[in-house]
């Protein structure tokens, strides 16, 4: 059967044939399958949500895991979501809208009506100014708090230099991380850089950072501005990167299992992909925090942390696809087609 | 119901607030609203494929319409296509791979094994050359051949001064089309410049010009290289632009009504997004040249002519958003974030 991605069978043509050859870059994938424990960075149960919906057709269960940002971005929304899981505030929810090529957005299908489901008590109300954050400052605050966060920061950072030359942590351009061809300077027209930052993909310019919509990417839903939302209606990336929502609304975290349960749904036919009939909606049974579950139950995942070598990497490996299927590498790759790896743990 | 997208309530306080505000710019949707009908150019049906799927679990017919590139790109296996669609060759074949964020691909499920459908006589082999075009080539063989289609290329250009500086036609980059910021000029890594061609988004380096991959774009399924495959067996995009498949890989058209019926069906649970179970793959009914149809029967599409005074500013509404959703305009927008406008002829 013809494939776009074939496993890379024409690499065991090598071994006798390029033996005086220098050693062979390995693939990304090769390279994710390689990396050391020591490169691999664990999920707090604290930063994940499981997502239970109603069983598929076929009486299958879906689980949608979602990961929460870490600080310094989205912290206020990202309590109102630790404490809605906490109040079971999602339970009898549903999927509301699929629009194609743009999102599938879930939380109260009833929201704004005279039938909406009451908040509970003590949620943020979350400024827009909170969509970019300074890292640089939060650094700076953290330093005085706690020497111990500031060293985390600095201490483990095998760039040291480079931090130094972009006088900013993380800011370190991408083609900096490997060898980039000169294409990689006109990588990003949404932003000045983009880089990763703790397993995340993020963008800056003198403004500030700030995380990027990317595939699978988790969002705050709300209404026009000044109103932010509060983290009740969220909604999911399924289509082409909407970087131009970047800095315009809250980016909470990523679904890292369980997107095809969101991705593959049927489009609302209704504007905006609403469903006409509340009967299409896919209701949520359960949405909870991973900590709050028993030990058992926790699920234990694995992202490739941004700062280790295999990250290094596996950027380059990206930017220059060496796969047998590649005729032309493009030397270049956006920041969102640089997902970061995540796995169950072993 | 808090949306991610609302419209444009916003607008209608600025009337009695802005009296004195220069005439406000209008977003994007209004501008393709308020195109005139001489911006609009009809799709020819012998450029159309109509793909009739099973009925869906409700016993609603799918349909998929395709549209096909035009010279200079990929004609050779476009022309393998026609000769399939006239010999029915794809009726009784199927949507066989479902990958998230990658593609879904049809054709003969029984391709490569003993039971593989036969090919129609007279198929082209097209080499690898062929993913990259020369359209001042082009265009210069055009010229000797029929003058009148080389005039129909340069007297309609609005833009010839543009033209000429840029030194060949529809070079003009991104930034000469509208007041885009500075961060445009980082807008695309995987290309020296892109812009849009006849009603299609292109990528260019000094060695030509090519079709990019983004949302919904057809290519043709192959093995490793220098197989560039016929074109029985293709794939339609259904996640992130996967920009690294170009130049490696065929395209020859895109999907512009009905990928909801590609990308919401079940990922395939094996590699690659195959089925394991063959009842699980989605049977083709038929695919046929929409010219070959009755003429009551043709679908009757037509694009946002891309060389016209209503697509340039679209582009420019694309890149500074100014529906009242946006608080930041991104100045800028990656090729495959301007969606070229295709309707239904009115």
């Amino acid at each position: 059967m013809r494939k776009i991605f074939l496993s890379a069978a024409l690499l065991a043509l090598c071994a006798p044939l390029c033996a005086q050859e220098p050693a062979r870059k390995r693939s990304a994938p090769e390279i994710v399958k390689a990396a050391p424990a020591a490169d691999w960075s664990t999920i707090a149960p604290d930063d994940l949500l499981v997502m239970t919906l109603s069983p598929d057709a076929a009486g299958q269960p879906r689980h949608v895991i979602l990961q929460l940002l870490p600080p310094p971005f989205s912290q206020g929304w990202i309590g109102n979501m630790r404490k809605l899981a906490a109040a079971h505030w999602w339970d009898g929810g549903a999927i509301y809208r699929v629009q194609d090529n743009w999102v599938a957005q879930f939380g109260d299908p009833d929201e704004d009506t005279p039938k909406a489901k009451p908040l509970p008590a003590g949620l943020a109300t979350v400024p827009e100014s909170e969509y970019v954050s300074d890292i640089d400052l939060y650094v700076a605050r953290e330093k005085v708090r706690s020497p111990a966060v500031w060293q985390k920061f600095y201490a483990k950072q095998a760039w040291q230099a480079k931090v130094k030359r972009y006088g900013s942590l993380e800011r370190i351009p991408l083609k900096d991380l490997g060898e980039l061809t000169d294409s990689d300077d006109r990588g990003d027209g949404y932003a000045r850089e983009t880089g990763f930052y703790e397993g995340w993909p993020i963008a800056s310019n003198s403004e500030g950072f700030w995380p990027t919509h990317c595939y699978a990417t988790v969002g705050v839903g709300r209404n026009n501005s000044p109103d932010t939302g509060t983290g009740a209606e969220l909604y999911a990336v399924i289509g082409t990167p909407p970087r131009q929502l970047d800095r315009n609304i809250a980016v909470v975290g990523r679904v890292i299992e369980g997107i095809e349960h969101l991705s593959s749904l049927p489009r609302g036919p209704a504007p905006m992909g609403m469903y006409n009939d509340k009967s299409k909606n896919t209701p949520i049974l359960s949405i909870r925090l991973a900590s709050t579950l028993p030990p058992a139950d926790q699920p234990r995942f694995q992202y490739l942390a941004t700062d280790s070598a295999s990250f290094k990497d596996y950027v380059e490996a990206r930017v220059n696809r060496r796969d047998s299927f590649y005729i032309y590498a493009a030397g270049s790759a956006d920041i969102c087609n640089i997902p970061v790896p995540i796995r169950r743990a072993p």
